[in-house]
């Protein structure tokens, strides 16, 4: 059997190590185990969401309604747009994922940071096209626009950015998109905006705004981050009728399921519990850049709920992770992006104790 | 802004209306209403599914295993078959999709029957490629046969079929599949092989028997119908390592959520629940065909859990249907298979009860 050769460029995602693993391999008791590695929401998710999977739990024989009119009608309030103008999928990722398999063609070119999301160039790769890279680690625009000469399909803007956290201001977005095509879909990957807009109100990007004057763009936001519901898989995207109605094409029904459409629904209603989770990670977030700066440890100033430690030359941040795992710390190696340094998500205090604790002991 | 020229053949397949739009429209209380319209179990899932997805609701913030370590482990065990002969899709719907993205190219074509899955030829027509249909309402391996002529990629066969509820023998689907190409991929879809195998064990397809005769054949499971997990979406492909790792390339990271692998394993370790449901479904099944036998209308003898209903040609399924719905019974009108026909999931004897009631009220 053949399958098509584009497979042979992709490697399958490397996802970060699961706390049930790490406590089989290391024979770790599961409550010793801290994992800051996937950058979720240490505070869990809002008590109003438990309540309400516990109502729906009894109806999971039931397929969703595959409208999802009423997590669309939710976001659609939030964001002052219409249902129109939204679509669901399991984590944003799945709207990247509609997107490249509704624009690319083989031998499409698609424009990204060089240090970015990693499953970006997946999909491109998926559906036959080639990925190009700016020169930077960090987001350069200037960078962007240089390479818009090779005419890209698609441009992925991250911010803030992962792995590394930094943000755009708006106003720099707004005015580089002003020099993107028309016929180009650039894409605002808003993951950690919530973090963003909570640290520094120019970082904002509203998604009526941006749609409105750049109806080539959309916006994609998650609930696997600020609202702490990573296990259930929920994302959206913002966009014009007619780019939203294109990747519902490539959407299969049913797409999240039940239970992840009313959690969803329940931690949008639960604002506060946003807030708090946002200002405790800001506080914690000080003492990871003061930990950082009194171990020669260098950092990119964080727009998220991580912080990218980098590592001096004469140490290694691969061989440090896989010290803290063997102790029960999981935190994220970036040696796959060619970085010597780590990811490491912001957790409760205590979670963050262990960090500086066990690093002094470890680092290698 | 352009999208591939694919998309303009793909229309988005119309899923079951849900409850609450029902309720919605026709202002009924939501008790009163019956759905037999997506073949979900009617007693729900198993008792203990439901306490593991309360153990598990309170770490909903962290994102699945994505390996799927457990559930591959549970499945393989269940069909005596190895971990890396297993893909977890989220539906066995998704499986599809992997496939036809991993195979097909611009043109290709895929041969299925002439009333099938509707989401196969979608998935087909996302891929650029083709589907060669059967002429024959049921599935008729000797027209399969002659369509081999056309030099299929993939050949779907689903057994037991839906919408019709027909099923193969296991001795005539492998005798056929030593008439197709080993470059063809063939999908046994057996979404409801749970319920044929009760019914007549000559139905029963074995994963582990299929793969090991014919390398080039997948088996596609799901916990959707049986299990009772519709709401949950988790389905699963079971094949050569070859041809799972190839799908793996087109899976996105954690494509199921966190508790539908809980509630998944679950499900699969309660199999004197499955069989309640099964011996339940086929005893109010036979109240259905003594119903269609009454009532002058035709019927397909069915190995799943609904039931096709012909209607004579002076009377109208569609209308039917919708006279039932404005009532708060909702069944699928087979119509855009081109059908004068009805398809009913058997529900519990009360709803059934509810059904023959009204169709002798409202029939038309």
């Amino acid at each position: 059997m053949r399958f098509r050769s584009v497979l042979d460029e992709i490697k399958t995602y490397e996802a970060g190590k699961p706390i049930e693993l790490v406590v089989r391999d290391y024979g770790i008791n599961p409550s010793d185990v801290v994992k800051l590695a996937s950058n979720e929401n240490p505070f869990g998710c809002s008590a109003k969401v438990l309540s309400k999977i516990a109502t729906l739990t009894p109806h999971i024989h039931r397929y969703p309604d595959d409208s999802y009119y009423a997590l669309k009608t939710a976001l659609a309030n939030r964001y002052s747009v219409e249902n129109s103008n939204i679509i669901i999928g399991s984590g944003s990722d799945q709207i990247f994922e509609f997107i490249s398999h509704a624009i690319l063609e083989q031998g499409d070119t698609v424009l990204q940071n060089k240090i970015t999301f990693a499953m970006y160039d997946i999909y491109t790769r998926q559906a036959g096209a080639k990925t190009i890279r700016t020169d930077s680690d960090l987001h350069d625009l200037a960078q962007f626009e240089a390479n818009l000469i090779h005419n890209p399909k698609i441009i992925y803007l991250t911010t803030p950015s992962n792995p590394l956290g930094d943000a755009l201001d708006r106003d720099v977005v707004f005015q580089f998109l002003k020099r993107v095509s028309p016929e180009t879909l650039v894409v605002i990957d808003a993951a950690y905006m919530e973090y963003a807009a909570a640290k520094d109100p120019k970082k904002l990007i509203d998604p009526k705004d941006l749609i409105a004057e750049f109806p080539n763009a959309i916006y994609t936001g998650t609930f696997s981050k600020a609202y702490g519901l990573g296990g259930l898989r929920v994302g959206y995207g913002i966009g014009e009728p007619k780019i939203i109605e294109a990747l519902h094409k490539m959407r299969a029904p049913f797409n999240i399921t039940s239970l992840s459409m009313a959690a969803a629904i329940e931690a949008l209603g639960d604002q506060e519990f946003v807030q708090k989770s946002i200002a405790h990670n800001f506080r914690e977030m000080k003492r990871y850049e003061i930990f950082a700066d009194a171990s020669e440890l260098v950092f990119v100033g964080s727009y998220t709920n991580f912080i990218a430690l980098f590592f001096p030359h004469n140490q290694s941040a691969t061989k440090t992770a896989k010290a803290l795992l063997e102790r029960g710390v999981i935190v994220r190696d970036l040696a796959s992006y060619g970085l010597n340094a780590l990811r490491v998500t912001v957790g409760l205090a205590s979670e963050n104790d262990r960090f500086f604790e066990l690093m002094q002991e470890v680092r290698k």
